[in-house]
Formats: structure tokens, C-alpha cells, sequence
């Protein structure tokens, strides 16, 4: 698996007091990056204009309030994988407690959203790698 | 059902040049505070203190690329309902094509996040007008 | 002058409860894609592939607390301008009193970001139709 | 002065390749929690609810465009301070090149914003320690 520590700043919450809800996505999507970012840079991926690998379905699980200044453990693990799909599920951990799950599902296409293609390479095998 | 149109932006997307997938869900809650707005602002739910009601899940599916300027019909309707949670669809129209779907479960809780409570009766009764 | 009506939302709004400052000039950029639409939609601009028009400087002051659900009149005029750049000028009122002011300065250059070049024909005359 | 790192992530940056200008405040608010994490945490402040430090003033300057991936160095320094004022500068340079600076201005008030208060001593002190 693959693990990152993220704080809530303020501009991740809102007026109730704690983390608006969409923010949760972002912090998982950065995540995704970082672990991206030893495998193949999303900035590669996009110079390149070979391929994109937009996200075709997401969801979240909130358990508890998350507020401005807590330091949250990510891990990332590998969920579904198809020859032209991968699911990635997140858990947010606060002092060793859940306080949410995120699951995202990226399909990679040509950059042209013009239909599927494969998953590159070496993707596939850093996803082997984070096979929970 | 409940109807409201919103026009991409730039901040919305991406340099891959399409929508940044957590800012469906903005869109998406801008929409259910329109629709409060008429029933129980969101400011006045906040200004007497008394409960909040957050989302304890969200998910979103996306069909096709939406882009800077396009100009989407959104649709609220009703949900699974319970005496303490409700849960809102909205579907996402460009040019009468679905182009993405959300979904939110709200919990209606004392304002400390201490436990459920029941929701505000204007709010059942607005949500019944909009059940699909 | 061009004119706007912007509600603040919740993802506006931090937990401080008021406006998140950076949401301010999202608000104003947004003012301005909608002028933009009328006179070259930004998203003709990015498909043409010419030009780009990038911030250069961007100001704000705050002047009143701004809380969701308030409903702000926006008010875009032309600040300076040159062959290649030009300045907005936001205004936001609630209520006829002014809460906030935005400035934005833009400059045009190659879509490359190779160097400058000179303001779209149909922009300037636009822009000559929101002098102050 | 006080320095840190931001890496540039996807949704900082909008369908024209670059950051959007909105983000750079959010990166430079998020270098002065980092800061203020080691002096007098936002959290602290929000949960005592005695006193805000609302932003009066921003700007930005942008020098270089900045993509998705950029590494970022961020130095923070104190500008103009008065008893209940203090104004913030940070550089943002890669490869030990400046790409942009941001200015904010806080005023410390009163929690229900009913006038200005001073600054508390952690913070004045730990101000002085970041003086140019």
C-alpha cells in the first residue's frame, strides 16, 4: 500500500465547522498523485497527450467530523482492476481511527476521449504493488 | 423534482481540460443550497445553532467529458428517506444527454455531532414534493 | 459596466464562518467568464488554441464579513489598458454596501506563453463598452 | 523567515495548462497555517473563539506560468505589522527561480468581528522571528 499524511487546512472546511465534503475528494485525488508521481507523473501523462485516465466513478464514506488542523493518515490500496480500469480505495485515518473511505475508479482512454486503451505498463505493476 | 442550470467554469476544470471530479460534487451542492434556499437556508440552519446535516456518503458517475462553458440542466429528486437522513440524486443534463449523475446522503444531527435527530418538518414536506 | 448576481455557498464559506478569502476572486473570475461569454467565450479561446490571457496581478480587499447565502451584486468596469493587457475592476455590494473589491490585471500572450501579443479586435471594443 | 514546500497538484491548475490564478492564495494560506501550526494553531484560535484574524488585503503577483508537478519553494516573511495588523509576503520560486509572490494582510478582531484587538504575544514574537 501505499501511505501519505495530509492536514486539514481551513480552506478544506466551511461554515459548519468541519471538512465540506467535496474537500475529502481532493485530499484523496492529491494522494493519488503523490503515489503517481513514482510510478508516472501526471505532468508526463499530459505532456506526452498520449492518454488520460479520467475518473469514471467516485464515492466517500464519512464517519466522523474532520476539522481544521487534523493530521490525517491516507492509505491508498488497489481495488477492481481491468485491463483498462483500476479502482483505487482510500482510508483517512485520524489517531489511528477511520474517519473516512474514498474510492475512486479511473479508466484510461486515449487523450482524445475517443475510446479505451490499455494501462500503461508501469502502472500495472505499481498497482500490483499496493494489491491490498 | 427540483431544476437549476450551471455553466462550467474555469475553476471546474483541469489541465487534462475537462471538469476536476470532485467539482461535480460543488455543483452538485450548490444546487441542493438552491433548492433549501426555498425550503430552510442553509444560513438559517447555521445562525440557530440547533442541527447541521452533513453528508455521511457521496458518489458520483461520469458519462461523458463536460468542459469550460458548457451550460448543464441539474435535476434533484428525492432518494431513500428515513426519519433522520435523506438522500438527494441529481442528474446532469448538457443538450438533453446525461453527461454525469450524483448522490447525497445527508444525516440530520444535533449541531455538537452528538447524534440524530429528526428533520425539520418544512424539510419533509419539501422533500416529498420532490420525490421522484 | 457588466453586472452579476453571485449567492455565497457553503464551499465559499470557512470554518471561521465567513468567506474563505481566495473564493473571492474565484467569484470575480466567474463575473468574468460570464462577460466573456458575450463577447469571446473562453471556451472559443482555449479551442482556437491562439491565445491565452493569464493573470498577472490580482488584488482584493475585504471590507465587510461575507456569510452564506448572501447575495451579492457584482459590478465588472475596464481599469487600465495597453495593446497587450487590460485591468478589471469588481465591485461586490450587499444590500447597495460594499463588501469587497477585486482587481485583475490580464495580459495576452501566445497560447505558448512565447510573449505578448495584442488584444482580440471583438475584446476591446467589449472592453470599451465597461469604461468607467 | 519561515519556508516550506508545495507541489503543484491537479486542482490547483484549469483547462488553459496552468494554475489557476484563485490557487496561489490557497498555497499561500496554507504556508501560513503551516506556520502558525508552531505558534498558534487556527484550531486553537477557532476553538477559543475570542478573536479572528481576517484577511483585509491580498494580492499576487505571477512572474512564470506554474504547472501541474512543479515543486515549489515557499518563503514567508513579515511585511508592515501595527498592534492589530500584520501583513504577510511570500515567494514562490522553482529551481531557484521566483514564478510569483503573494501579499495578505490580517487584522486581528474581536470573534463576533465587532472591532479590531491586538495581536496575541505568541504571535507578535514569533513575527518578529520572520522579519526580513
Amino acid at each position: 500500500m501505499f501511505q501519505t499524511k495530509k492536514v486539514i487546512r481551513l480552506y478544506h472546511t466551511d461554515a459548519a465547522g468541519v471538512i465540506f465534503f467535496a474537500q475529502l475528494f481532493v485530499l484523496a485525488h492529491e494522494c493519488y498523485e503523490g503515489f503517481m508521481d513514482q510510478v508516472l507523473p501526471l505532468r508526463t501523462i499530459l505532456d506526452e497527450g498520449q492518454i488520460l485516465m479520467p475518473i469514471t466513478h467516485a464515492e466517500a464514506d464519512y464517519q466522523k467530523p474532520i476539522r481544521v488542523g487534523d493530521a490525517l493518515d491516507v492509505t491508498l490500496t488497489l481495488g477492481a482492476q481491468t485491463a483498462h480500469s483500476f479502482t483505487l480505495n482510500y482510508t483517512f485515518k485520524k489517531d489511528d481511527t477511520q474517519v473516512a473511505t474514498v474510492s475512486t475508479r479511473h479508466v484510461v482512454v486515449h487523450a482524445d476521449f475517443s475510446g479505451k486503451t490499455r494501462l500503461p505498463e508501469e502502472l500495472r505493476q505499481a498497482l500490483d504493488a499496493i494489491t491490498q
